[in-house]
């Protein structure tokens, strides 16, 4: 059904966060909310940006995240059709206090007013309802209009110690009072929770007057504050000034005026790799599986593959992650302790835990296909019209053969001012010698895709320097 | 212990087997004789053949195999030192009676004598300890020397139903006489076996003089007898012509002058992953594993790694074996329907059930690193001094990238008699566009390790036509 949509409300995305929870398909460099689960076509911050469009519109929606997630974030929202510069920087990351009054500060810069109500939401939620969260939106705005800072309670699906509740009382209104914020508590304490029925999970979604907020920091967490008044050159210093602290810890637990909207759509925080079970699709024998799988007898796993074929014979209850430097094995109920794995792995200084096979960049993506002692072979793809950095290698030559689409080369000797360009076509390569400085491009209307080779006696990331454009003021560091 | 080699004993090892029990190691084109299992460095081929050195040296052994495997062979056994043209091609595969008896023609028309004595092994099995070995078989040459066909009887751990077993009863001598053979008993039946300490499982090794085993062809199996007396024309269509019949029925069973020496050398017939298990050093938890891999609590497991990480929590009694192109995980006890699996996949024309992800030439080798839908890229081996084919492609181009050591590229237009060559080194690359005739040649002194990307709109391994080395013989074909 087709909705008028409300003049004065803007949303703000918070995809800054990270974890490595459904390892080793989430990684540090790859958290969550950047991942396709549960048998989706698209990422949960894609999913995220595509349900707050039906209450917003494509132009007010604004993702705050890290420097280092920009990259990522723009390429994969682009293609949900949000429009305009709608990605906001932290500084760094200093948990969601600082991150939603920059958000306000920012969307206030651009014409947001006082009286505008916003909806926050984290982007690395599951909610298969879209239905039911777009009305929850709509009584949360009711609410807000009504002067109050507006937290959407989840519907408990039982006694979970993983998340914080909030203790509910009804009054005359639609929405709930809010009696008090607890924190993740004990197994009885919880289960008593789900029995009296007036508790709810604290899924960090909320809605409100931007005015109001701004007087609940003013009032509950002053060293904040200042952010909302901060022209644009003291901006990330005043973010940067503020203490660590969540919008729940900081502002709502304290302020008065806070109301609660139940939200029963089908939400998951799809924690661990049990959850993301409990929320896919399953077969005839309640598996489910993605990918090249073939299972002969058993039930009840999760099997996701990666490019290679997988074949489980008589599996029960298991969960199986391929991918393409890393794979996952264990029984229903220990993913858990995943987190411990990932933290070993990294003091092991494992690359597997942090990095991801495949890496963003404001031109594309990479992928590395294979390592060897001497050589590296990658896939890239450059989306039309963008382009790599002037570089050179010392340690390395760089073989490219073009798969699809053409490239445009840019060579040239280092403090050379006359650089050659040259047309790359499907089925031709090209070699860049070390040290001779390169800058790969895009000049086509489709995608381009190329096979790396990298031969030397380092193959490291690390053995890269990047020019400057203007030629004339070629600088060699290092 | 340094012993005198006996100047009358040749040995033949059997190679020409194949079977897909330890998919996704073994396949149809990669055996089981092929692979280092049980945590060893060698193949089972090279440890029969490194194991028989000790009693014949290095000039008097035969491998028998198809000439499908003949390539691999040779790759596998160069290393352990065998001398001589070691590899008997088989026309076909007629099973072990035909086979024997062609290893002996070809064994008598290099100079082997009807006195001499032949040691006959499977190419596929394990023995751990090979002094025990080398006493049985010394047993065995004197009850051979007495003018008896020796088979080794393989001392049961349990009651096995995947064997045939040997029912022998002491006499004066210091080996034991031969009742009869029986075929695969049931449960019941092979636990009387073991009870009674009279059986013996037939694990296929045998020790007779060549003349006796020549004689009892003549008194069993008559219509083989052909092949012994044969010349080099008529070799092959005698071998033909045979019934395609085991030893052990054709011949052994049938007659008269049958010993049986007991081995209790540690031998398996790793015939599934569950007595891969069995047959590995394990940890303190029992855990079997090889490769990369990370195992957070958990026990009894198999897990064989290839080139990724392999992370398990809490995996109980599991198999899990990864290689490039297929995984394969099972509860221990169950891999033995790994039949069935692998007979599914061959039905769905599924490539993993047949090709191994590296293919030996008798030039080297290659593997596939990654398949896209417009191409393909290989790691290619040429050892020192070998080349492959002169040939050209109708429907890719070829990019080579050498790696590790130095390539001789020959190139020509079709039906051009004058070719060129040209050197490529290290770091170095080079073009082979479509319909160019083109030779890859490893001049050097160490293995030619080059990266190939394969790019076209069609890029299977049928797309090749090779050509005459004589240039001006040059026929187009297809």
């Amino acid at each position: 059904m087709r909705r008028e949509m409300p003049k004065d409300l803007y949303a703000l995305i918070l995809a800054g966060g990270s974890g490595t929870r459904l390892w080793p398909l989430s990684r540090e460099e790859m958290p969550k909310q950047f991942l396709a689960v549960c048998g989706s076509e698209t990422t949960l911050l894609q999913q995220t940006a595509t349900r707050l469009q039906k209450l917003t519109g494509a132009d007010r929606i604004r993702v705050i995240t890290s420097g280092k997630w920009r990259a990522l974030v723009a390429y994969q929202l682009l293609s949900t059709g949000l429009k305009g510069d709608f990605v906001i920087e932290e500084p760094e990351g200093r948990n969601t206090a600082p991150a939603i009054a920059l958000g306000i500060a920012e969307l206030i810069s651009r014409g947001a007013t006082p009286d505008d109500m916003l909806l926050v939401c984290p982007s690395d939620h599951l909610i298969k309802d879209e239905e039911r969260f777009v009305q929850a939106a709509e009584l949360a705005m009711d609410a807000s209009r009504a002067g109050n800072l507006v937290t959407f309670g989840i519907k408990p699906t039982g006694p979970d110690i993983g998340f914080g509740y909030i203790k509910t009382r009804h009054d005359s209104a639609k929405w709930l009072d809010v009696d008090e914020f607890v924190e993740k508590p004990d197994k009885d304490t919880a289960m008593s929770y789900i029995k009296s029925g007036d508790y709810y999970w604290n899924g960090g979604i909320f809605c409100f007057r931007i005015s109001d907020m701004i007087e609940a920091f003013n009032d509950c967490f002053p060293e904040a504050a200042p952010i909302f008044s901060a022209d644009r050159e003291r901006l990330a210093s005043c973010f940067l000034a503020s203490p660590k602290q969540s919008i729940d810890y900081a502002v709502l637990e304290k302020a008065r005026n806070i109301a609660c909207v139940p939200l029963d759509a089908g939400w998951s925080d799809v924690g661990s790799w049990d959850s993301v079970y409990e929320n896919s699709a399953k077969d005839g024998s309640d598996n489910a599986a993605s990918g090249d799988v073939v299972l002969h007898g058993g039930q009840n796993n999760l099997v996701l593959g990666g490019g290679r074929l997988i074949c489980g014979v008589d599996l029960d209850s298991m969960i199986v992650v391929d991918t393409p430097d890393a794979l996952f094995i264990s029984p229903r109920g220990s993913s858990w302790k995943i987190r411990d794995l990932v933290r070993d792995l990294s003091s092991d200084g494992r690359t597997e835990a942090a990095e991801a096979p495949v890496s963003a960049r404001p031109w594309g993506t990479y992928e590395v296909l294979c390592k060897g002692e001497r050589h590296k072979i990658k896939r890239i793809v450059v989306s039309p019209g963008k382009r790599l950095s002037l570089q050179y290698h010392v340690h390395r030559t760089e073989h490219w053969v073009v798969v699809r689409g053409a490239a445009l080369v840019t060579l040239c000797d280092i403090a050379d001012s006359s650089p050659k360009e040259i047309l790359i076509h499907e089925g031709e390569s090209f070699f860049v010698p070390k040290g001779k400085l390169h800058r790969l491009e895009n000049p086509g209307k489709i995608p381009l895709e190329i096979i790396e080779v990298q031969i030397g006696e380092y193959v490291g990331e690390d053995d890269i320097e990047r020019m400057e454009d203007d030629f004339s003021r070629v600088t060699i560091q290092g």
